[in-house]
């Protein structure tokens, strides 16, 4: 089957499995919100990565997808409640929960869909415990990367290091959990699990990057959100941080001097004419390839689909 | 042992492994507040009802403190979260984390101790797929107790058993699962474990039927929380339901005639001399009656603990 085709046939069965996930109509405070957040149009690259490497490893169907959804709701669940705290108002071309309803409606629907990810995992037997354990690290892990992410907005003192920590621990850790977990699942030793665990932390740092780039560079109805907010609301990216430290004035004076609706292509223009576009580029290059080194090392299967998957993030344009 | 040094001995050994739990100092944003949240001054009902419960079933100590602590994680959580959404500002005399920082700092709190809730359980090797499954069970029937408590909010049409089944999911899911989840621990049948959960389950609709009360006839510096302002924000209890039921033109009269700082006072009057108060009473007492008939069909251990325990949550006075 052509890749393209294998990746948009798992899409689908993700979604399929999303929407068959049994929610109740009552309370309608709970459920309503919860219902509409789940089926929205995210990019599934999380349970896309959890089956691809489940499938080269041979696990059985039913057990992914059950890991594929809760890594999928356990995403979809820390969405929701960041959402609130970055008063993002658009996700996936449609109303944010708190934006739709309100914030406690938001709040309570979060922690709901973080526990039906839990009560998904739970329909697993097959080595449940470890499963467990490391789905739960992995949550706090994302909690400690959001608490940084807060800690660093409108610091001026923040470090391309202590950016890079934070993506790792935000973003990096649920994709390392998305390779890792079907790992885990099959009884495979530390090392393997941690060689799985590297390649995804590494494709999600580069995908993370990246992320940022394309707020910059595409437009906000490709995009499907509202973009440039992050810059604007103080937050910490690779390419703010190389304006600060390698052209400190002359940033200064950009986002004092710009007025609010000209401030993003400003912005955009300074990254493009200082060559920060392109050294960001070079940088989410190096994570990409640091994840295909990882998956060189490993021997027990075929790593061509998961190769082609970091392509294809690799190129995305949205 | 006396009763209430067996109680306080435990409530301190509760407090202590609380206070033992490796919380990092960093990010701060993240655990300053959970450590803030976790060593408050909570009664840890729970706990101790779980406690007694694993005691009376000579389950392993190390675990039974687990699974204690778990639940009273779970209890810290749903408060952080439920106190942003109730607008809620002061909680066991202390201010509430959304006012001594703000409502994102709150959230992330509150989905932190959640998790942590989780590795605690997942220090449990026995039986612990069913205890992970109740425990998510619970924690999702708690979510709905709360939906339906927000959906409740100036909604007149509210009957007693809408009430009664709020309650039995906000509060009363959790003393059934305190009461039920060392049995889970000990491979107890499924008819064992629905009697100590519904044993629980009564307990904590007495529990909350009694908190609703004390609300109205303790001082605020007594119960350490800002009192009476349920009412007030349209939060539905048996009482007010009562009131509206019997009496609905001189209650409309009295919700709307009074000035808002004689209002507490002019309800309390009101439920007293309309025979509310004694109504409520014989209610609740009702509930811890039916509690403990669950325990006299228990007859696979002693039970004089459990039973000196529900004396005491049905006599307390704050």
């Amino acid at each position: 089957m052509e890749f393209k085709k294998l990746i948009e046939m798992i899409r689908q069965e993700v979604n399929e499995g999303l929407k068959n996930i049994p929610i109740p109509d009552y309370p309608k405070y709970l459920y309503d919100p919860i219902r509409y957040s789940i089926t929205n149009n995210g990019k599934r690259f999380r349970p896309i990565l959890a089956h691809l490497t489940g499938r080269a490893n041979n696990i059985e169907p039913n057990d992914l997808m059950n890991i594929s959804l809760a890594i999928e709701l356990l995403h979809n669940f820390t969405l929701v409640h960041d959402d609130i705290m970055d008063n993002d108002t658009i996700r996936y071309r449609k109303k944010t929960i708190h934006e739709k309803w309100d914030s406690s409606t938001a709040i309570l629907a979060g922690d709901g869909i973080y526990t039906i990810a839990q009560i998904i995992l739970n329909k697993i037997s097959k080595n449940f415990h470890s499963l467990s354990k490391y789905f739960n690290k992995t949550t706090l892990e994302i909690c400690e990367g959001q608490a940084l992410d807060k800690e660093f907005e409108n610091d001026n003192t923040i470090t391309r290091k202590m950016y890079l920590d934070m993506v790792d621990k935000k973003t990096g850790s649920l994709l390392g959990a998305s390779a890792a977990l079907p790992i885990i699942y099959n009884g495979g030793t530390d090392e393997l699990v941690n060689t799985y665990e590297q390649f995804g932390r590494c494709l999600g740092k580069g995908f993370q990057i990246h992320d940022d780039l394309l707020e910059i560079t595409t437009d906000s109805q490709t995009m499907g959100k509202s973009l440039g907010s992050d810059i604007i609301k103080g937050k910490q990216t690779i390419m703010v941080i190389m304006a600060r430290d390698n052209f400190p004035s002359e940033w200064e004076e950009l986002l004092h001097k710009s007025e609010q609706h000209t401030l993003l292509k400003n912005i955009c223009s300074f990254f493009d004419k200082k060559g920060i576009i392109q050294e960001t580029r070079s940088i989410l290059n190096s994570y990409f390839n640091l994840s295909l080194d990882y998956l060189n090392k490993i021997d027990t299967i075929v790593t061509d689909d998961l190769v082609k998957l970091v392509k294809l993030i690799e190129n995305r344009t949205y």
